[in-house]
């Protein structure tokens, strides 16, 4: 039986600034919560109802009732399952961005996007994704199940992009229609993929940082391709060149 | 002065059967409604207030104040602008399947991904897509938004895939991890690219259809790419080598 105070600190989770006051996130779903387990994340607490088919048996878990879950669930329509994880942050180390490949991503507010893009930097095992302070944040639980458990396989470092980016030996790619034809792009097994808001592109002193210039070849009439779609791109030929 | 019955009739339009009966869909936003007079797609009645920035000034055009904006706006925050335009659906020719590039969609429900996806089709000037009938319904409103215009300038076909894809003499590619490697496909100006449901994968009888497995070379942990990323590569792929 869960307490009013257990069930408000849990559902109090959804907010980035309680997430913040305490070092803890909420992931929901048995897809997201297996995937978490299966990495070995470190998972404090589960709460799983009778439904949940993959039990973990340890202390971590309570069951509890579909009523009591409807209460502490952060969805609509609740899961099965429901785990506290401890947020673990990653700082920068003094030059890793000269090593291998990386993702940099300029205020990319929408979850999904974030999730997805955190997906194709682990398709492509890309060495890390570097985001803006005012990108959505790592342990928004959309960011979470949208990654589909690359979340827990991807280093993820948040950083401001213009100090991370300074001075760096390795090529900053930037696309946008009037640079060099990505297809044509020489090996590269070390360099930072800028990517940026799609409303609003890349912030100017982020731009400032792009050392190359780089287009994907466009047939037809669309203005633009969605940050996420044109990141695998870029990955897919930088990956099928290396 | 909007009438009681026009505000019913044009918030009606939210759902698909309403639209069905009586032919007529709505898009909202500056950018969407925008994209569309360019193309010249058929909008029958244009409602926008005094904060629209690019009027069109013709007899479609009613001006309305901001309340009611609200009252007729499908969005919690209303855009200046809203369009009521004609559906209009084109039926599959014989045999044009076998010319050009096709995207074949089968039960993608997530309307936001059928927009990307139409948006990857006019970035890469496919031919047409075609929809199996369970997809995310073309005139909803999210799939219009998220297509970012594309939609005007797509060919979409709504068709039954299995019927549509028998007895092709063009390839019919699907992805998996077990096909042959994207990267090493010969030229193709002709083929299908059939993409599924991201949960749920392709139909069986769908799948029963394809003539040659592909797999985007995977380097990292992820299971899968999200449906439209797998089609945007697949994509940038095929019109590499054309």
């Amino acid at each position: 039986m869960l307490t009013k105070a257990e069930i408000s600190r849990i559902r109090a989770l959804d907010e980035k600034h309680h997430r913040e006051e305490v070092g803890l996130f909420v992931v929901e779903g048995e897809k997201a919560v297996g995937e978490l387990l299966t990495s070995n994340y470190p998972l404090l607490e589960i709460y799983a109802t009778e439904a949940w088919k993959h039990p973990v048996s340890d202390s971590r878990v309570h069951t509890v009732s579909e009523q009591e879950m409807s209460r502490i669930s952060h969805f609509p329509t609740p899961s099965p399952v429901l785990a506290v994880g401890r947020i673990g942050r990653t700082a920068l180390v003094a030059g890793e961005l000269n090593q291998g490949l990386t993702l940099a991503l300029d205020r990319v507010q929408d979850a999904g996007n974030v999730g997805t893009l955190l997906r194709i930097a682990d398709w492509f095992a890309l060495d890390r994704v570097v985001m803006s302070p005012d990108c959505a944040d790592l342990f928004n639980q959309k960011v979470v199940n949208a990654s589909m458990g690359s979340f827990a396989r991807v280093r993820v470092i948040s950083a401001p992009l213009e100090q991370a980016l300074a001075g760096l030996s390795v090529p900053v790619l930037g696309c946008d229609l009037e640079g060099s034809d990505l297809h044509l792009l020489p090996p590269m097994k070390h360099a930072v993929i800028l990517i940026g808001s799609e409303g609003r592109g890349l912030s100017a002193g982020v731009k400032s940082c792009i050392s190359q210039r780089i287009t994907i070849p466009r047939h037809g009439g669309a203005e633009s391709l969605n940050a996420a779609v044109a990141a695998a791109i870029v990955c897919d030929n930088l990956r099928r060149l290396a």
